[in-house]
C-alpha cells in the first residue's frame, strides 16, 4: 500500500516517547546483536509481521516489533504510537437548553453528530454528572432544567471536591456510583463540572473505569479554565503529597463558559491570572502587556461581558485565548512529559513545597506567584532581564493582587525544594527563566551565588517595612501583595 | 527542516486511537466551519503554531492542533500521539547473579547501560519488588542472595495476590509501601514477581505513581507468561466484575524466564496453555500441530530442559516464542484496544460470566477454553471447519487436560454474555471463529437458530453421559475434561 517510512522519535529511557517527525520510529541496534525491524500489516482482520517497506496489500500500522536473538532467548521491542485526541471548546451559555454543546459538543465525526441530531428524543441520551458541592449549590436547577428539556437520563453527584478531599477514596466513592448507573463504554462519557480538584479527581476515575470511559471537563473557576481544562492530566494527592497519584488521559471535551466565573470570589479571579502571566511570562509578551494594562478590569469584571467598556472590551476573551493557546502549544508536544524541559514548570519549583507547608492559607496561583516573584529576581541576576522589565512584571503581579513575597520562602526551602528537583527530573534541575518580557529559556547552570543575591533582593525590595505585619499575615494581607 | 506529512489515522470517536501509516492524521472538518491545522515547531525550547509544512529551523512535532471559530467561540482540537514502547525479553536463570538482565535489561540505551555497567559498584542501584506470597515463599531466599550480591538497596514486598485480593485496597498497600521506599521517578523501575494477578496490580499501581513510574514483569505462572507479560494491560477487580478498574500502560520490560514454571502445578499449566491454544486456533496453524503433537510432553516436564528427550526437544521453546509473537502481532497495532476487532478475545465471550458464576472453581485458562470448545461447535455450524477439523481441536483440547464443557453454561448465559457484550463493543458482537485450523475472522452475524443448533450438538458430544457425575463436579473432574 505504501513505502512510506514512518518518521518518529523513540524514548530510550522512559516507556513513552513523544513524537516527532523528523527522527525516525526505530529499534535500537546494542552492540553486536542482530535486530530484525518488523512492519505490522493488517490483512482480512488478521495482523502479521511483515520486514521490507512495500505491502502489496492491507493495512500498515505506525506500530514496530524489533526482535534480536541472543543465547539466553529471543528479545522483542514494541514500539507502539497511540494517538490521543481531544477537544477544547468555548461557548456561550452551556446550561442553556437551546445549545447542545454539553451533550454532543465532543463527539467529532460529523455523520455520527448528524444522527444523534435526528435521531431527538427517539432514544434518551444518557450522562453522568459530578459536580463540585459549591456548584451544585449554584448550577444544579439550571442543570437539572437542561437535562429535563432535553430529555436525558441523568444522574448528578454532588461532591465536596476541595483540595483537603483530594484523594483516592472520593474517586473510589465517583466510580461506586457509575457502576451503579451504568454507562455505555464508549459512547456516554462522565461530565465532570467544578474546579481543577473536581476536573483532576473525575478525570482519574474516568480513565480507571473499564480502563478508559469518555470525560468532559467544564471549567467553573479561572483556574481550571485556563490550566486543568486545557491538559491531559488527572490526579489525586496521596501520602501528603500535591497530585501523587494520577495519570494522563485526557478528556473528549472541554466545555469553557466564561459565566460560571461570575459567581467566583475576586481571590479566586486573582488566583487564575497567576497561571495566565505564567504562559505570558514564558512565552507571550502581547498577553503581559494585555494583563498589565486590563488586569485590573479583569478582576473588577470578573471576564464577564460587560457593556459600554470599549476600551476593554475583548480583553476577557482575547486574554484566556492567548493564554490557552500557548499552553496547548507546550502541552500538546509533550503530552505524557516526556520531555522534562518544560516551561510550564516556571512557578512551580518552590511552590508545591511552600504551598503544602502553609496549606491552606495560600491557594495554588498565589504560592505560583511568589515562585514567580522570586525567580524573576533570579532572572534579573542573571541579566536575563533589565531592573526596568522586572519592575514591570512585579508591577502587573501587584495590579493583578497576587502576592510577591511570602516569610515562610527561605533560602532552605529554595535549595531543598530545587535539590527534590534534582531527583525528579533526571539530575538536571531544568529552571525555566524569563528572559526580558515573553521569553524563556530552561536553564540548568544557575550558581547558589546568584540565588543568594536574588533572594537577598527580593526580600530587600518585597518584604513588607514593618516587622510585625510580617508577623501577623493573614489571608486577607496576602491578597493584598503581603 | 521536513516537509514530510506525517499519515495516521485520527480516531473518530473515543479520545484515543491507533496509528496507521496508510492514514493521515488530520482535523475533521464540520460542514461549514473553516479549520486551521497547525504543526508545532520547537525552537530554543519554546513550542509554536505553525501553518504549511515547509518549516527552516526546529524541531517538529508529530502532534497538530486544529482551530475552528464560530461565533460561539473558539474550538481547539489536539491530536497527540504518544509512542509507548516496552520490552519483552526471554533469559535463562534471571535469578543467577552473573544475569544482569532483572537489573539493567530494561535499559535500551546502549551508553547508559554500559555507563552502568562499568560504574559498578560505586552508586549502588535500588529496587523496590512487589512478590507473590507462594512465589516468596518459594523463591525469596534466592532473590535476597542477588540483590546482596549485586550489591542492590532493596525491599521486597510479599502479598497475597490471588484473584480473590485483585482489588484497589491492595493496589493502595503497595503504594503506601513504594512511597516509603522513596524511588527516583525515571531510573528505578518496580519489579513485580508472581502470577497474572500480581503483574496486573503491581502495573496499575505502578502507572498510577507520580502519573507513572516504570515498572517490570516477572511471570511465574505459564498464563502470565504467554499472557499478561506480553501486553499493556493494569488492572484491579471492582464491584464483583473482573477487571472493571485499570489502564493500559505498559511496562518498561518483562522477563521471561520458563525455570519459575518448574514449581507450578500441572492444572495451572493447563490452565496457561488453554491462551496458547487460543493464538494457535486464531491465527498459527503451526502452533496448533505443535500442541496436538507435544502437549502430553510439555504438560509432563512444565516446559523445562529435559536432555535425552529428542523428539520434543524445542518443543517448549518454540510453543511460547510462536505464541508471543503471535500476541504480540495483535496487541501492538492496538495497544489501547481502540478497534474492539480483537482475535485476541476468542475465547473471552462466555467465559467471564462464567468464571466469575463459578469462582473459585474454574482458573482463567479452564474458562476460556470451555467458551473456545463451544464456539468451535459454532464455528462447526456455519461451516467455517469440517467435522474433522472440529474433531482435532477438541482432541487436543482434551489431549491438554483442559475442561471441555460445563453444566452452568447454558443457552441463558450464552445470550445474555452476547447481549452484555453488544453494549460494551459499539452495538456489533465482534464474534472471532475460527476457520479451518489456525486461522479466523470476526463475525457479526451469528443467527440465534446457529447458537442454539451448535449448543444442542455441543451437549450431544461433551456432557458426560452420567447423569450423577455432571451433579457432583468437583475441580478434579474439571481437570479431567468434565
Amino acid at each position: 500500500m505504501t513505502s512510506m517510512r514512518l518518521y518518529m522519535k523513540m524514548s530510550l529511557v522512559a516507556n513513552t516517547g513523544k513524537a516527532y517527525v523528523d527522527e525516525p520510529l526505530h529499534c535500537n541496534n546494542t552492540a553486536g546483536v542482530k535486530v530484525n525491524e518488523f512492519h505490522l500489516v493488517q490483512v482480512k482482520g488478521t495482523w502479521k509481521r511483515k520486514t521490507g517497506n512495500m505491502f502489496k496489500k492491507g493495512r500498515v500500522s505506525a506500530a514496530k516489533i524489533c526482535e534480536s536473538t541472543t543465547e539466553q532467548g529471543t528479545s522483542w521491542t514494541v514500539v507502539s504510537p497511540v494517538v490521543f485526541t481531544y477537544k477544547v471548546t468555548e461557548t456561550l451559555d452551556l446550561l442553556d437548553p437551546g445549545n447542545d454543546t454539553l451533550l454532543l459538543g465532543h463527539i467529532r465525526d460529523p455523520q455520527q453528530l448528524e444522527a444523534l441530531r435526528t435521531s431527538g428524543s427517539n432514544k434518551p441520551l444518557k450522562r453522568f454528572v459530578v459536580m463540585d458541592q459549591t456548584v451544585y449549590n449554584l448550577y444544579s436547577c439550571q442543570l437539572t432544567d437542561y437535562f429535563e428539556a432535553r430529555n436525558v437520563l441523568y444522574r448528578i453527584l454532588p461532591l465536596p471536591t476541595t483540595e483537603e478531599n483530594k484523594s483516592m477514596e472520593l474517586v473510589m466513592k465517583i466510580l461506586e456510583e457509575v457502576h451503579k448507573f451504568s454507562l455505555d463504554r464508549r459512547t456516554e462519557p462522565i461530565i465532570a463540572i467544578g474546579g481543577g480538584a473536581c476536573l483532576d479527581m473525575v478525570g482519574l476515575a474516568a480513565s480507571l473505569y473499564r480502563r478508559r470511559t469518555p470525560y468532559i471537563r467544564v471549567p467553573t473557576t479561572l483556574l481550571s479554565y485556563v490550566d486543568a481544562s486545557v491538559g491531559a492530566k488527572t490526579g489525586v494527592n496521596f501520602a501528603n503529597c500535591k497530585n501523587k497519584l494520577g495519570g494522563y488521559v485526557p478528556p473528549v471535551a472541554a466545555f469553557l463558559d466564561r459565566s460560571f466565573l461570575q459567581s467566583v470570589s475576586r481571590r479566586h479571579i486573582s488566583n487564575g491570572l497567576a497561571e495566565m502571566l505564567k504562559m505570558a511570562l514564558m512565552k507571550h509578551r502581547d498577553l503581559f502587556e494585555l494583563l498589565e494594562t486590563h488586569g485590573q478590569f479583569l478582576l473588577d469584571t470578573k471576564f464577564q461581558r460587560i457593556s459600554g467598556t470599549q476600551d476593554h472590551q475583548d480583553a476577557a476573551s482575547i486574554s484566556t485565548r492567548m493564554a490557552i493557546e500557548a499552553m496547548l502549544e507546550e502541552l500538546a508536544p509533550n503530552l505524557w512529559e516526556d520531555d522534562l524541559d518544560r516551561l510550564v514548570d516556571f512557578g512551580h519549583l518552590i511552590s508545591p513545597e511552600l504551598e503544602m507547608k502553609v496549606l491552606p492559607s495560600l491557594l495554588h496561583g498565589e504560592a505560583v506567584n511568589i515562585d514567580m516573584s522570586y525567580m524573576v529576581y533570579v532572572a534579573c541576576e542573571r541579566h536575563l532581564m533589565t531592573d526596568e522589565e522586572k519592575l514591570r512584571i512585579i508591577n502587573c503581579m501587584a495590579g493583578l493582587e497576587l502576592p510577591l513575597w511570602h516569610k515562610d520562602v527561605t533560602m532552605t526551602l529554595v535549595q531543598h525544594s530545587l535539590s527534590e528537583r534534582l531527583k525528579h527530573s533526571g539530575g538536571l534541575v531544568r529552571m525555566p527563566l524569563p528572559i526580558g518580557l515573553g521569553h524563556a529559556e530552561i536553564f540548568n547552570d544557575t550558581e547558589d551565588d546568584t540565588l543568594f543575591r536574588a533572594f537577598d533582593k527580593w526580600c530587600d525590595e518585597l518584604r513588607p517595612q514593618e516587622p510585625e505585619l510580617v508577623q501577623s499575615v493573614d489571608v486577607n494581607d496576602l491578597l493584598m501583595g503581603y
